[in-house]
């Protein structure tokens, strides 16, 4: 079984262009081996700006428009965040399928990557397939943890208070 | 002519439900005057996740996937900014439409309270009619802007300038 295959099956999707499923799938360190590959980089950002999208219109149809407008960027960047995309990655088993450098793949293939991984491959599927199939997928595989991230409600996470802490000490200085 | 009809007519747009254009025009400052009004806060974080969508795809097209991440980045934050979006309010006269505080009257409209309204205006308008009404309505009135931003390429913005020089001086220190 070819490894598209497996991971088409995993995902229970088909993709009318493979291609984009490769692409999705292989982390910018590869380029330093083969220049003429297609990284996921551009998928990437598509992606991410897609996630954006559907976590904002559910967050306003959950939390209602009185909500404080600091906790709703708070609940929602703590959807939109690395360590959260990097765990959808991994309950889909990206890490079995994501295509790095021989280098890198001595290093490890870190949260980050499977993060950005994870957001190319809802790129892919939007690109080859449109919003629809996008949405789909998405709440098949994750209603749950949404809705305990919304449940949770504002908490800071770790970024957020470094970043607190840093434009404190910036000002203090 | 009542406000809502006068500028429903400017944009060439009916809502079914006015109170979201009126919400869309509401700043915040206005809510220290009346509590029980609705700002356009929330909405704002709407709007702005459709034009990062909106945006984004429309550069993946324009670009296609093998851009430099880094320029495509650029080119994306040059368009999604306050500046531009400021700019794109005042094309539709928001400046007209705005509701602020007495107080915040004085001191005058800010370019980006008129950015924030545009992205809540983007909001109001998918909430009220759905993604296509917001595609019609934005590339009817700026795709000759968008059109010169891609052009003109990955040109750094003096906000992007001033964070090298801001990141450069806490290096340095």
């Amino acid at each position: 079984m070819n490894e598209n295959f497996k991971i088409e099956k995993k995902l229970g999707i088909t993709f009318k262009n493979p291609n984009l499923l490769g692409s999705a799938l292989t982390h910018s360190s590869l380029r330093f081996e083969n220049e003429n590959l297609e990284s996921n980089e551009i998928l990437e950002f598509v992606g991410d700006s897609i996630m954006y999208f559907i976590i904002t219109i559910h967050l306003y149809k959950k939390l209602g428009t009185n909500q404080n407008s600091g906790n709703f960027s708070i609940i929602r960047s703590n959807i939109i965040s690395n360590q959260t995309f990097a765990k959808f990655a991994k309950k889909i088993e990206l890490e079995k399928y994501i295509k790095v450098s021989k280098g890198q793949n001595k290093v490890g293939v870190t949260d980050a990557m499977l993060s950005n991984c994870f957001e190319a491959l809802i790129g892919a599927i939007y690109i080859d397939s449109g919003i629809t199939k996008v949405k789909t997928f998405f709440w098949k595989n994750y209603t749950n943890e949404i809705k305990n991230l919304v449940k949770k409600g504002p908490a800071k996470n770790i970024k957020m208070l470094e970043n607190e802490e840093k434009q404190k000490s910036i000002q203090d200085q």
